[in-house]
């Protein structure tokens, strides 16, 4: 009668049947939280959130905001159900990929440069319309992202790790016939064995001249060293969310590279995943209480 | 049997029945143009090429490629006619204003300047998916903004100068009562009597905290020193392509103002253009050879 959840935000509606408690994962987390049934973990909060995990003994289940679970699983006492993120995110990424090619394509840069300096000097930039864009992982973001990117007029060529001709899409081995016809490569890869280095020289070597590469999937994916050598003659391109290694050191040269943007790994983490996140715990709860069976459950 | 087009490009196919020559707007015209029939003024180089117009004796067509062309008007000799290049720019423009809501939303300046220090640190930003947006001026730009809005989930409301129920477009009289409910307004209205200063003190104060105001229409539309006021203190935000006056003098305080993002009127000249000019140019002389009527004639 007295189960409680352990929730990160306080404005959410609890269904009756159960009591709610906050934590954040910034402060403390509240004393006293043995009838905790059901954990909402905080998200993107760093490793003290989840070793919280092992203090409850009450607990049920994990509910992760994240898509990404691997490293919960070992921190899971028996009989505790872990259910994930998945899709909560998929709309933020797919606009901060969109947000890289409209800065590389555009020029945005150099504006916001000229503006420190009170600059008034135009010039033509490239666009996105008409660009071809190899868009390398089609799982639910890279739909998202070809959604936005077909409404910007681009023409558009489906990749994943494996060929779905059903879906008109191509599979990575296809790469080498594929790359030098791109004007821009998406990549939204997992990190996997089969996706590590997929980008390397000679896939690089193979994109046409004044080629964007972005990359909002996994670091792994891009031969790093290979790259800083394709940009750096000012051949090829970039917008980077993820890079390898991950934070990139002060003085790492990718940073200093002229065409290459990198943001620190922020795709995921905008505004439109707390009212996604907020609508899928809100049902989460409802099912709980109900003895329905729960969503995004994740095989353990 | 001599007759000639001028044009700014080489590397278009001329109809048979033409000559072509190339004037580029940059260097000096081509001497003997006394055959010139037809002639496509190059795009957006300043006020020499307009005044060639009064140099072709055999001129009989001027082919603009910028939409509006009020100021050829008192250049063209009597019975010479003028095509615009209406809709040329709609896309260029349409994703200029995608590229400045995303830059505002997903806080590139922060992340561009971060890169030029070698910091790595992570925050969560503003998204534009679920974001309430405004569009004032529905015209052909702004059904493309539009369609690469809905594509990124952003809950739209149609606004122009007159309201057209049918289409769901409300009339300018109503902003009142709208933009308190509004995260983001874009505004791609010319500049008549009816536009100037459209937003004014008033309207800015109606705005919510944090909203953003997207102008890619013409400066005249928003009245600048309330703009400043109501930006430098950070309740508003803005990215402007157009501004009042322009080009914007280095001293301007809208320069400096944190939150507010200024390109200097590049909107409509990105490479996406040149397809779509060239396409429309080759039609026109197609046309012209074979005596039909011509695309885009302006009523003189």
């Amino acid at each position: 009668m007295s189960a409680r959840v352990l929730l990160p935000w306080t404005d959410i509606d609890v269904p009756e049947g159960i009591g709610a408690a906050c934590y954040d994962g910034v402060g403390a987390p509240p004393a006293d939280l043995g009838d905790v049934e059901f954990y909402v973990l905080p998200y993107d909060r760093g490793p003290e959130p989840p070793q919280l995990i092992k203090e409850l003994p009450s607990l049920r289940v994990v509910q992760s905001l994240s898509a990404g679970v691997e490293t919960l699983v070992p921190l899971l006492p028996g009989g505790v159900r872990l259910a994930n993120g998945r899709g909560l995110h998929d709309l933020s990424v797919a606009e901060h990929a969109l947000a890289l090619i409209h800065a590389a394509q555009r020029d945005l840069p150099r504006w916001f440069a000229q503006q420190t300096r009170g600059e008034w000097v135009r010039e033509h930039t490239r666009s996105l319309a008409d660009s071809r864009v190899l868009l390398v992982g089609y799982g639910s973001i890279g739909q998202a992202i070809e959604r936005q990117l077909v409404a910007a007029e681009a023409v558009v060529t489906r990749v994943a790790s494996r060929p779905r001709p059903a879906e008109d899409v191509r599979g990575v081995e296809e790469l080498p016939d594929l790359l030098p016809g791109a004007d821009i490569v998406v990549l939204i890869l997992p990190d996997t064995p089969a996706t590590r280095g997929l980008i390397g020289p000679d896939e690089l070597a193979a994109l046409p001249d004044d080629a964007l590469l972005i990359n909002v999937g996994r670091g792994t994916a891009i031969d790093t060293d290979a790259l800083v050598t394709e940009t750096r003659t000012g051949r090829l391109r970039a917008g980077l969310d993820v890079v390898d290694p991950e934070p990139l050191p002060a003085d790492h040269p990718l940073w200093t590279v002229p065409g290459v943007v990198v943001t620190p790994h922020i795709a995921g983490g905008s505004a439109s995943f707390y009212p996604r996140a907020k609508k899928l715990v809100a049902e989460q709860l409802r099912r709980y209480v109900q003895g329905e069976d729960l969503l995004n459950l994740v095989e353990i």
